[in-house]
């Protein structure tokens, strides 16, 4: 993709670089990206900013993939950070085709005199995602830290998988429609109103939940894995982000339609609320998929059958028009998508 | 290996639990095998408590292992945290006979504020650190806390590799030789160094490296890949905590000889001064071989051809007497050495 190299803000990190938008890619990209790239590797790596690795092995590509999980609070409605580190790497694997998960490691990070009743719901929560998702944690890593050295707990979890039908990111194609898999910005929301203890009427709960059952449902079936031309999970920054980086990588322009997004009224409300756009805030248990229009309909009657898929819905089209970017259909009107600068909230994920 | 189930003290975590020994043994056996290893995984996971997990692929088992690097101060005689990141992980992978890295993956966790010109150099030692392993970063991850929520950064790495040869580091057999690759406890009593601004005469710096490149010397030739019966490096909780892990697990005894053991005055002489045993002390750059005792003489060779292995020796013998302890044997007596509780000082690595 375009290196995107802003100028570093006084020579400090900023919590904005965190944020899943252009400032962290362009972070990224300066620090990370330029040199580890330029070590021999054949496969999908880390200049190609992906959800995660991929390499050959004999007729198959091994996936791996790794996120730390900073959120905070650690339990908010609809989930828990144990929850949410095994859903978000199953997902990264999910999203490049790797929907049956070989193993994951878990390395949590503890504040000294962190609860161990906390840390035994978390692990239970993980064990009870791990089972939903069909993925063992299979090695680990323990570290303490002083209090005040860190904030309660970090969770990093790597995955592996292996696949025949490696998706990419990068594969949309003029014509083809972009899906989304469900209502979106439940999971953002949540839990910043969790954080700031706002409530609601209404039922505001994380989406956070792994899909690999649900992707596995389309990529075991040839035909229609054949018809999947991208795929990506909107987290940090929302389906805009995502978006953005998917039109960007495919070199095509995507028109969405503002009026086919599905969202719940509370989270349409809460939005509105904080002044926030749905659109910029992070998900844990949705996908956007690009897909050939003459599979929409098969891909949606999919879709439609799991749980986590009954809301799937095409939200927008590909086409040559203002390559690299995302232009909004309101029903009155046509605008340019901003891509966002981040996550509105740090340590949303 | 048999469950110690210590205790909680108070319910709250403890720096102790993080250390490497005993105690940290007991958190994660409590914590995480006791439930993650009911999930069928066909084979080596996390009940194995190895160096990492291996799973079968074809005729070659895939390794996997991860770490969190939390360590302070960041950069340290010998080394910074972008070195020990990515040394730690291929060691890790090497321990277990993949000497040969697919990738590594790295996730950073950065304070708002923390320097870029900082984290820049600590890029430039994580690329130059890959390349002496020959081990390419394929895919990360960035977040930002806010100031006060993480003492500066910590870095996950993980990693993968294939092997033909499985090494672990529960084949102990009677009359096997252990041999240490060189000279002990010189990482942690540098980073203690560091930390406390303690100054000596004479050197005191880690030995943090990747030793891939010295196991591979070994593991290549059939005749002394047979030959090596157990690998393991002695980070946390030092050369006293890995033997014991490798002694209960294969369940043999080790006569170690303390006068054999490899050690150069300034950590003598600091250890000394600080009252820290340097059998405790943590080694990033070192490793424990078992070796049957027909091939001791040629592994010893080939060690000291590397400039990691130059000062290899024999420190002690399997046995019958006593399974699963030390005995230490320091040329005017015998007497058990006591399995450390924990590294004596919190992130060390």
């Amino acid at each position: 993709m375009t290196a995107i190299l802003l100028p570093f803000t006084g020579g400090r990190v900023t919590l904005k670089q965190g944020g899943g938008g252009r400032a962290m890619r362009a972070l990224i990209e300066r620090l990370f990206v330029r040199d580890f790239a330029t070590m021999p590797f054949d496969g999908v790596g880390v200049d190609a900013m992906d959800d995660g690795a991929a390499i050959r092995i004999g007729d198959d590509w091994l996936v791996i993939t790794t996120d730390s999980h900073v959120i905070h609070p650690i339990v908010f409605p609809g989930g828990d950070i144990g929850r949410l580190s095994i859903s978000g790497t199953v997902n990264d694997l999910a999203m490049m085709g790797a929907t049956r998960v070989l193993g994951l490691t878990c390395s949590i990070i503890l504040e000294e005199g962190f609860s161990l009743d906390s840390l035994e719901a978390i692990q239970r929560s993980m064990i009870a995602t791990c089972r939903e998702a069909n993925a063992p944690v299979v090695t680990g890593d323990t570290k303490v830290m002083g209090r005040g050295e860190i904030d309660g707990l970090v969770i990093n979890t790597c995955g592996i998988g292996l696949t025949r039908t490696l998706v990419r990111d990068n594969g949309l194609h003029t014509g083809d429609r972009i899906i989304v898999t469900g209502n979106i910005a439940e999971h953002g929301l949540a839990v910043m109103a969790a954080r700031h203890g706002i409530e609601f009427e209404g039922d505001l709960v994380s989406d956070v939940a792994p899909m690999n059952g649900m992707i596995d449902s389309i990529l075991s079936d040839a035909a229609l894995a054949d018809a999947v031309t991208a795929m990506k999970d909107p987290t940090r920054g929302g389906v805009a982000s995502a978006l953005h980086e998917m039109a960007s990588k495919s070199n095509v322009g995507i028109v969405l339609q503002e009026r086919s997004l599905p969202m719940t009224d509370a989270v349409r409300s809460v939005g509105e609320l904080l002044g926030i756009d749905p659109l910029h805030v992070a998900n844990e248990g949705k996908a956007l998929l690009g897909v050939r229009a003459d599979a929409v309909d098969q891909i949606l009657a999919r879709l439609h059958e799991h749980p986590l898929g009954r809301n799937a819905t095409v939200i927008g089209t590909c086409g040559e028009e203002r390559r690299g970017a995302i232009i909004l259909d309101t029903g009155f009107g046509r605008r340019l998508l901003a891509e966002p600068e981040g996550e509105p909230l740090p340590r949303i994920c």
